[in-house]
């Protein structure tokens, strides 16, 4: 089937004249979870990791992702019309440059952004933006844009009104002296108008662009059949609303002013359109990034409620694994976990796809279980869970790794195992001052992995909404992000982990919430890490002649804490299993 | 006398028609020590750190420098003629901005980077190159150019012919599909072309500029009564010298070529001559600089036989200084070790001015002692002692903090100089893959001070040159540099500190040779620290109860190998005192 799709798209670029085409994973959002109809990617090359890119040329097609994903992609991609490659070891624009030198190689401008074409150009690719992309034209049944409706996200979640944050957002423009920015973000959106929505899996936000104008005025641009009459008045009428059709010349009406685009996170759509009608295009943050991110104390409060909640459901899974080897599976686990998630309050549906990986599966970074890769869990293995959750008071994302018993886990995995332990307690308990980056801590989650020649292929951790995406900017622990200074308020996943590819893997995540750190004598603000994901690390991976003093001390103080507070939410009996599971180390 | 200067140059100002002008402690290498005819800063406002920048307007006029000359900024300069600013936290350009909109500002484009010019651009400054600077219109006496003598670097020590080095820097060029590059740091000329002079106090190279070429070939600028036969012979013929006049005209002999200019290190000068003749001007870093940087084998080992060395003057000073508090002075202690250095075979001059802070001035980061300014060591206070030699072989910079006694150290001061200790052993004993570079260590250095809510206002370490710059790139250990990654053969400092303002400074610095880390499994390269320096770390300002089982293992191995390799180099009494300072911990 593919075959025929790959035929078909070298057809429509001949036709085109084009000499190849870039597909990446991206919607006109540049989104992480992206609804059917903009699965291009995946439809064309069995590829369904969240992120990627294809480059197709008339002789030979490669797709590219990242080391999360490298197992992956080998599994579902064909060899026979994909070469595989790593997108940072061999990056898309030097391997265009090499065999594809001279040729036009089309682009669809709604699907990359400015900075992402920069650096195709960079690499001397004459790349040409193409007005309907040829997937669309030869993909048949392509399903058509969602349209489930976008409702009030109410105060008692959102803590700040949307009046107050509009007002907030223009005031950053007026000191940056611009009209206008355009927000391209659906979380961004979201967040300044107090909404949610349905449109793509596990993110809670309705699909939609908008203008936020220096005067606190906003244009959302939404099909209107989205905005139920509620949704209206909860806008007001400081909020316009108009079809996604009217944002073209929404944008012409710009002309003359200085309008800001994101450069990293808006397709290069919109500054091309701005710049031809005669706007100064200014590269800038999405305005709503670093205030989205900086949670208020509502949704702190939210955030914590919300992880002692889905700490129940947590905590019961681990206790349900300990009899699962021999009987369950990875597709069997997984759905009990959603199962007992679907007995907390406020539960809104999982907020990523559950990794459910047992043994070598768990060496899978970003594994995906499904009917065709799901195993038995065995006893005597690893066993690795990463899920999280949507609540309307916050977003949820945890990752325990267990051994399944009976026998004592190998020296081998404990060692490994417990030095991730260690990163992990080394990035919960630092301390540090205001102007700190995440590239500048995210050395220290794997500090006792490098000591023995050991690393991780992915990033420390990453943002988190409140009932938004699960992966959020603009602050990430990892050294190849930009050095956003790490603010309070912040949520922040950490997650060190360690891969044995077809052995084992081990990942140990809680979310972390930035709070300002008192000294009464500091001559400058600190900051440190509130942990507020709940639920025991199995304490047969530990090795405690590993770990230091002040380690084991962390360790059985969070124990003790997961036991105070999710102990009275559980029945007797998971009590007494929590108990045990939360006993000190020695 | 500093009054009628800045009338002088107000003056001369106001006759160019330029409302401002800027007064860089650079010289037209854009050096750290420059020769005496280039301390226009100094002769302009009295202050004398080695990082600073004056701005003159007709109305006010401003000296800004780094926190580690904020307290000697305030001492040195008139605050009825200056402002003192910090020059991170009100950078030039904003104060420009708001103390001079739409002013005509002037600056010798021979003394600022195209980088630095830029940021006066963003910040919108009208900046206007002058072709004369005014200082030296005004300063009548200002001293002639220096015309000491280059002589040949011996192969013994350089470990690699400069054809070699030419060869590899030519490769490098013709990769980057470069015809050839300016060079205008004359630390990189005398690595390249294996020769070393004395032009500037503290760092033995010879001013001059070069260019070099795609076919390896190189042409050098330097006032030709400065190279003997003997230099002359050792440059051989692929290497041409021209006077320094010579060079706008050969800079112009590169129309419609591609040069390479460090848009960072190299003067703006540069650029614009090349653009004005109408060639072709890439970025990039200076190709001397990385290769430079890693030490060859030959250079690896002179800087283990120059630190061996360097420590036998360096441990009979701490014996020394046991008995100084009371009848010596800051002063005296620094000529004291400048006579045991040159007690040491191949001593060929300071690395640079010894920082000799007793008690509150140890809190001046970059503290210079002077008849003025010393004072005596007392008693039961911190003496800080940061001082370095150039030999033959090596560089040498180390840094001790000593207790004077007779009584103990008080618990807060046990406690500053402990954390420092934790973050230097937390350097010192990384291991960490390829890749990695400074801004991602940084933190290691302060996090045990960042606990308790303190920081030092200073980067962890720096690169250091063989027989060369004391200071020198592209890698250092600090947030705020650029993410070049580390390699092996570097050579870096590690020296963090605590430092409180009126009371006292504790320093503690070894330096560090990065090394190949050999791991039987690794499935990529990871390196590690060889620690060069050679002194004990003074027991008494150490708080074992504060550090890990690990720390102190560290600690008393290192002081082990310090008395098994310095020992049977001292004389009999002085080996007894090191074996106690050398003692185990506990």
């Amino acid at each position: 089937m593919n075959a025929s799709r790959l035929v078909d798209l070298r057809a429509e670029l001949a036709r085109r004249d084009l000499q190849g085409f870039i597909v990446p994973r991206a919607d006109e959002h540049l989104g992480e979870y992206v609804p059917s109809g903009a699965e291009r990617l995946l439809w064309l090359t069995g590829f369904s990791g969240s992120a990627g890119l294809a480059v197709v040329l008339a002789d030979r097609a490669a797709v590219f992702t990242d080391g999360r994903y490298v197992l992956q992609l080998a599994a579902q991609t064909d060899a026979a019309l994909w070469e595989r490659r790593h997108i940072t070891e061999e990056p898309p624009p030097a391997w265009l440059a090499q065999h594809a030198p001279g040729g036009r190689i089309g682009y669809d401008p709604l699907l990359v952004s400015e900075e992402g074409l920069q650096r195709y150009a960079d690499a001397g690719v004459i790349m040409v933006p193409v007005a309907d992309n040829p997937i669309d034209a030869i993909w048949k049944d392509r399903p058509a844009a969602p349209l489930d409706p976008a409702l009030p996200h109410r105060l008692e979640f959102a803590g700040r009104s949307s009046e107050q944050k509009r007002e907030e957002v223009a005031a950053a423009l007026r000191t940056a002296k611009q009209d206008a920015a355009v927000v391209t973000d659906p979380a961004s959106i979201a967040w300044l108008l107090n909404i949610r929505g349905s449109d793509v899996p596990f993110t809670p936000f309705a699909l939609g662009f908008a203008i936020v104008h220096a005067d606190a005025g906003c244009e959302l641009f939404m099909a209107p059949q989205k905005l139920p009459p509620a949704t209206r008045d909860w806008l007001g009428n400081a909020v316009s609303v108009q079809d996604r059709a009217a944002l073209p010349g929404a944008l012409a009406g710009l002309a003359g002013k200085r309008v800001r685009v994101d450069a990293a996170g808006s397709p290069v759509w919109f500054a091309q359109q701005l710049r031809a009608a005669g706007a100064e295009v200014q590269g800038g943050m999405d305005p709503c990034m670093l205030p989205k991110a900086c949670k208020n104390p509502v949704e702190q409060q939210g955030a914590r409620d919300a992880h002692a909640r889905d700490a129940v459901a947590v905590c019961r899974f681990l206790r349900w694994l300990e009899t699962a080897a021999g009987h369950e599976s990875e597709l069997s686990a997984a759905a009990k976990l959603l199962e007992l998630r679907e007995q907390v309050a406020g539960f809104r549906g999982e907020s990523f796809p559950a990794i459910s990986g047992a043994g070598e599966n768990g060496a899978v970074i970003h594994y995906r279980v499904t009917p065709e890769s799901s195993r038995a869990i065995r006893p005597d293995e690893t066993y690795l869970c990463d899920s999280g959750a949507q609540f309307t008071d916050g977003t949820t994302d945890v990752t325990r790794t267990v051994w399944t018993g009976p026998g004592a886990a190998p020296a081998e995995v404990r060692d490994r195992a417990t030095r991730v332990m260690k990163g992990h307690i080394a990035i919960a308990t630092l301390v540090f001052p205001v102007g700190v980056a995440g590239p500048h801590l995210d050395a220290f989650a794997r500090a006792a992995l490098w000591r023995v020649g050991l690393d991780y292929d992915h990033g420390t951790g990453h943002g988190v909404g409140s009932f938004l995406s699960v992966h959020e900017g603009p602050v990430s622990l990892s050294r190849a992000a930009r050095p956003v200074p790490i603010a309070a308020g912040i949520i922040l996943s950490n997650e060190p982990g360690y891969y044995l590819p077809g052995r084992y893997g081990v990942r140990l995540e809680n979310l972390l919430l930035v709070q300002p750190a008192e000294f009464p004598e500091a001559v400058k603000p600190f900051l440190r890490f509130e942990t507020l994901t709940l639920a025991p690390f199995d304490r047969r991976l530990i090795e405690p002649a590993l770990m230091t003093g002040a380690e084991i001390a962390w360790l059985d103080a969070y124990h003790a804490r997961v036991l105070a507070e999710v102990g009275p939410r559980l029945e007797a009996s998971d009590q007494a299993w929590l108990a045990a599971a939360c006993a000190p180390l020695k």
